[in-house]
């Protein structure tokens, strides 16, 4: 087994002087968090036990399960009656009907369901209320903190990361952003990588079209997919099994913008892959 | 429009003493890379020249077009006659016949080529010679270095990463990892994000199989895209107009590994979206 989290730091004053740097540091000793918590001011108290302070383009994402906890987006398995529907895929997929159920419930169509040989249980790809498209419509086992329940996505995420934006800028006298990010596997590649699916202030993506590249020429087509690259480079620093839902990147250049993390959804017409 | 770009960092004292804080930096003054180039004598005299050196632990990613260059991985359109398949895409797609030809000569199969109204020139999904999937097989007009030519992707990007892995290494005498990445869009989400296309010494996921959640209990499916994650945020200091293709990042913790860019590919008979 490899493991690969992040480590002390000893020297850092080459790299800290260098003119464009860009550090990731999770948010330490964020508390297991209930029902009713006020995210905000949580966070707000984790940064300062560390002395740390937000300043004016400083950038936060946080996995989403402390919001979905928070709000009370966690549904007991105990209290889920499964449809016909559910029990269907319960027999296809050898899964919990009450699970499917509740990923159901969660989504707006089924795309394609399936169990390998090789897996215990199946997997359903959804659509998600909110269009996100990935596996089991986002409701996730792990890490509930109790036996036998289930997590689903925010209500709204991008309504939960900007009430937490807008308290923690205010608290701080600072221009931030946030991100809410889940964890998503991909359809050609091996592994997982967090993806953006609450957004506040920050862009979507940044539009390169019609910057110059360093010939002169126009860039016609470079999009990156700016808050999927915070997300990813979150899980760097990630550990699931650590505990530090939130990450602080400090050393970024951007511009306060309204989007929605379904400025990252492409239209169905558009799906170049299907 | 929008841009985001790294900035000069002023106040980091904070963050830099925290005790788990990864710092990504872009290596300044890469020059303009020419055929027949040794990567590693260029990169490990830009560090040199930043006052940086290399230590335990450090990991480098490159976009993939300086390592083309070296290698003389660029097809200038004039030598090209484009075959029959190719000029019939081109009609069906408004594309050179000559980039299709280059495009078809990197590919095993086209799996969907479309051009949708709004476009000038129409794509083409396909699966390189190497197994990646992606858009018109990776082959690039942005950044050459004069009209009319194309960058493919190195030969073997693994052994390309590898040797300069293994340069840096024994310059430094440090224990470094290498990825060299290119930019890919993805099926479902707008924008794009750059994933790893060769590997040295790193791990390309990390298996979260059989350790324990914060609550005790197993993790069964988690395996992060750790090369993927690493590709995703030098994307956050790479901008294509500024040329800073080679980043380097301090401060993570990880095993040398064996490892090569096709264990971030799912075999199709996985292929869990189509």
């Amino acid at each position: 087994m490899t493991l690969a989290h992040s480590r002390p730091l000893d020297s850092l004053t080459n790299l800290s002087s260098s003119p464009f740097s860009l550090q990731i540091a999770p948010i330490p000793n964020i508390p297991e968090i209930s029902e009713g918590d006020d995210l905000g001011v949580i966070i707000a108290k984790c940064l300062e036990n560390a002395q740390l302070s937000l300043t004016d383009g400083d950038i936060l994402t946080s996995a989403h399960k402390i919001f979905s906890k928070a709000e009370g987006a966690v549904v007991n398995m105990a209290d889920v009656t499964p449809g016909q529907e559910a029990m269907r895929y319960a027999e296809e997929l050898n899964k919990d009907p009450r699970k499917i159920e509740v990923i159901l419930s969660q989504s707006k169509r089924v795309i394609r369901s399936f169990k390998r040989p090789e897996q215990n249980e199946g997997t359903m790809i959804c659509e998600h209320r909110l269009g996100f498209i990935s596996a089991n419509a986002a409701v996730d086992e792990s890490n509930t903190g109790e036996d036998g329940s289930l997590i689903l996505l925010p209500h709204n995420p991008d309504a939960s990361a900007k009430a937490v934006c807008d308290y923690l800028s205010r608290h701080f006298n600072a221009r931030i952003g946030f991100a809410i990010t889940d964890t998503f596997g991909r359809p050609w590649r091996i592994g997982q990588v967090n993806v953006a699916v609450g957004l506040a202030d920050l862009p979507a993506t940044i539009r390169e079209q019609g910057n110059l590249d360093a010939h002169g020429r126009l860039l016609s087509v470079t999009e990156p997919a700016f808050a999927d690259e915070l997300a990813a480079a979150s899980g760097l620093v990630i550990r699931k099994s650590a505990q530090t839902p939130v990450v602080l990147f400090r050393g970024l250049d951007w511009q306060k913008t309204e989007s929605a993390a379904q400025d990252l959804l492409r239209p169905n017409k558009e799906n170049m892959f299907k």
